[in-house]
């Protein structure tokens, strides 16, 4: 199956499009736009919504649901929000259908006109902080702080699996405050923990930073990213964290009483990440044989796959394999065991590389001897055989080891792609022809950034957060600027 | 805070919903028919959805996702499945907004009409059979057996929260077979998953059966429900799975080669259960006093509540209070402190019991010294005081007792208020005086069903699958029955 992949150096795009479907991730529907997550790409996304959800619980939120459909009203009450989410968005006008009289199917009643449209939710701070309004009264109210796991629509014109669809799943958190620095507090709690996340449980390094006004969600006075650098050296914004000050407050007229007994509008924060993280996931670590998963984040760790000739053989085989499923289960590991008479074993090796399952147990007649099993990482394609003695304090290792290996080949590919880069020719030679992360000095202005991306397609992806102070000049303008920020062409 | 619940027997409905209201479950949304999911309401149907996962993992499914948006043509394509789904639903004719012309605000950009409306799914098989057409070609790609945790949205009239919304959560599962009876066995496989499900977990008893021609599924050839009997007499349907024979398969041209090389229509069931099981749970055990949440389910097992008069007693208290947490949650039991010094203890109780918390422990001065704790028991409100030594045995212990006690107390409601019965004047008697589950003969026609339902609101809730035997005379029409059906009215 894996041959049938294009090849990565020629085609990345139609690379990660093949490898998508061929792993069984994901397909597009018949609805423009709209995936179908399939069983094995969903299951990443549980694994991925389990550990999430773990830490949103662990710093103190709770879940909770809000209405799929909002007034269209709604998106007109924040200035700067109604500018970046109320236009391109699906558009629920009539709520029945009747027979057509002449026959011809179903057509839409003309007499169940809603009085006002309802959006489906592209996000939900508008419908959110509605509610938010009859919740909260005084100080004592606050914190709230809440997440929402959701489907969300964003009518996009040009989708890609995972990486922009019109339907996505997404968590938005919610919360709201009784102070400015509470706020922000809060704002940076949250991209920690999914920078923690991407690191420890994607294995992915990521930039924190700072967006600039340019590229911060509509509505907020801060946005916080976290940026991963993919291998063909693009970058993608795998999760962003809002201070939105008072804006939603003053646009939904929530106010508190705060301890002295006077009166002010609540502070706000949002956040989220959405299935956008498979695409970085699969571009951060895939490669010319398939997915290449991090072992805290796969549906299954370790796959078992017998070697066999007669009939015999499997059925013994088959019950060594069983016990040590049974054994590594037992310590926490997930593992399957493909005991499938319909497929050879070298096409099981190049399906389960093609699903990146990080370690293969491959056992044979000799090993049913000799008391071993032929392990096979799926990061370095290396095998080995030790004794199964050993298999159960062996595999938690391994697992780690291959969740920090591929973890450090994504850092150094980084470093290796990361360029400080002081002159216009420099940069523009190195975005277009190269790719990667470039730190560079910018005048601080919209309009340099604007020029630039213009010129370059490449955009101000963050201004990180430990970018030193460095007096420089801006490398468009030749304006004096104070630190470097990333520039990249994104996802 | 208890004391403003409307009293049960007074106003059984407006005693729902106040409950639902005041004990932050959940609340009506601006939007019409739409409900918020309160952080307390979700964490309970986290509970649910936790365990039902656990249960549908544990029988071979897996879970997927498939797309929100349904093209309209599709559900012309299921002859029933078109009148029973494709009318009362939110339709999307646009997907864009621009700002208006003459400032006011935001209008639907005309220009952007989809050529096909899409629907908000009200339920998915037709996009998933759409799907499924291309995953299945041989006996080899099947079972599929697959699940999906969702939003859905049917736009009813009159709504009440948590038991008919316009926008609720679910599961559906949605599965594909080689034969016939495979399908059969799928149905009745997750018709039990349910029953036991809501048996031991939710402590409620349902009666199994067969619905009649008239209450199934749009598009299924037999449909499977479990029936609980609510505290107010009437039934509430909590679960149904469908065997749609090869329906589906027809209407979207699914056909796989078997064993035999022969081509023939995939077998389908589908099966879900939504929110609405929050509202099951409530009225299945809550009191004047507020929920009765079975301790299987309760987000909080046990709450601890310090007595205290001085502040230096109360910091000896929470001391003892937190050590007493530690050990129970090291045991899987979940346990809340409520230290604050805002409200006072007989609020808290209050506030509690209103949240139907399982177990209360209060700590006082000579709890202290007698090492003691006073316990509560939410089901029987009845209090006694132990040794803090033996708590880790104790609580695990009258958890179970609660769990059992509250399931027991329902079983004997529902026997109490099962009602043979024989002749239409006892029937009409029962249904409009008193409630409850009615067993008796019918005569298998869907106009003696109608005539009954017209003349008494009452509906053949399922064909029990244990219903014995039993020659007798429809309570209707007189005409010969051999077996009694289960009447009763039905939210």
């Amino acid at each position: 199956m894996a041959k049938f992949l294009t090849n990565r150096e020629e085609n990345y795009s139609q690379w990660y499009n093949d490898l998508v479907i061929k792993a069984d991730l994901a397909e597009n529907s018949v609805v423009r736009g709209c995936m179908v997550i399939k069983p094995y790409g969903y299951a990443i996304w549980e694994k991925i919504q389990a550990e999430l959800d773990r830490l949103f619980k662990e710093t103190g939120h709770v879940n909770a649901y809000f209405p799929l459909l909002i007034p269209k009203s709604f998106f007109s009450k924040e200035a700067a929000h109604v500018e970046g989410f109320a236009k391109e968005c699906a558009v629920v006008t009539h709520y029945r259908l009747k027979n057509d009289e002449s026959g011809n199917g179903i057509v839409v009643d003309p007499a169940a006109k809603l009085e006002e449209e309802l959006i489906i939710r592209p996000t939900s701070e508008t419908i959110i902080w509605n509610s938010y309004k009859n919740w909260i009264q005084s100080y004592r109210d606050l914190p709230i702080l809440i997440n929402q796991w959701a489907n969300v629509v964003r009518w996009e014109m040009r989708t890609r699996l995972f990486l922009r669809t019109t339907e996505f799943l997404w968590q938005e958190g919610h919360t709201a405050h009784a102070t400015r620095e509470e706020a922000i507090e809060e704002t940076e709690r949250m991209i920690n923990v999914y920078a923690s996340f991407a690191e420890n449980s994607m294995a992915l390094p990521v930039i924190k930073g700072y967006k600039s006004e340019n590229e911060r969600f509509a509505g907020a006075l801060d946005t916080y990213a976290i940026e991963a650098l993919m291998q063909d050296g693009k970058a993608l914004q795998a999760g962003t964290s809002h201070f939105l000050g008072q804006n939603f407050a003053k646009a939904f007229d929530v106010q508190f009483t705060d301890k002295s007994g006077k009166l002010d509008y609540v502070w706000a924060t949002s956040w989220g990440v959405s299935t956008r993280l498979m695409g970085a996931i699969i571009m951060g670590h895939a490669d010319n044989n398939g997915l290449v998963l991090p072992p805290k984040l796969a549906p299954v760790q370790v796959v078992i796959i017998p070697i066999y000739k007669k009939d015999e053989q499997l059925s013994v085989i088959t019950e060594m394999a069983l016990k040590i499923k049974k054994e590594l289960e037992a310590i926490g590991v997930s593992v399957k065991y493909d005991g499938r008479d319909t497929n050879k074993p070298g096409w099981k090796f190049a399906e389960y590389e093609l699903k990146g399952v990080p370690v293969r147990l491959a056992i044979g007649p000799r090993d049913l001897e000799n008391k071993t099993v032929e392990i096979a990482r799926r990061d370095t394609l290396t095998k080995e055989t030790i004794s199964v003695d050993i298999l159960k304090e062996f595999i938690p290792k391994l697992l780690e080891d291959i969740q920090s290996n591929i973890y450090n080949k994504a850092l150094n590919f980084r470093k290796e792609n990361t360029f400080y880069v002081d002159t216009w020719d420099e940069f523009r030679d190195i975005i277009n022809n190269r790719g990667g992360f470039v730190m560079a000095h910018w005048d601080g202005t919209a309009e340099t950034e604007e020029k630039i991306k213009d010129e370059t397609k490449a955009t101000i992806r963050c201004i990180p957060f430990d970018s030193p102070e460095e007096q420089g000049r801006c490398v468009y303008s030749g304006r004096p600027s104070g630190r470097r920020v990333l520039f990249a062409i994104s996802y």
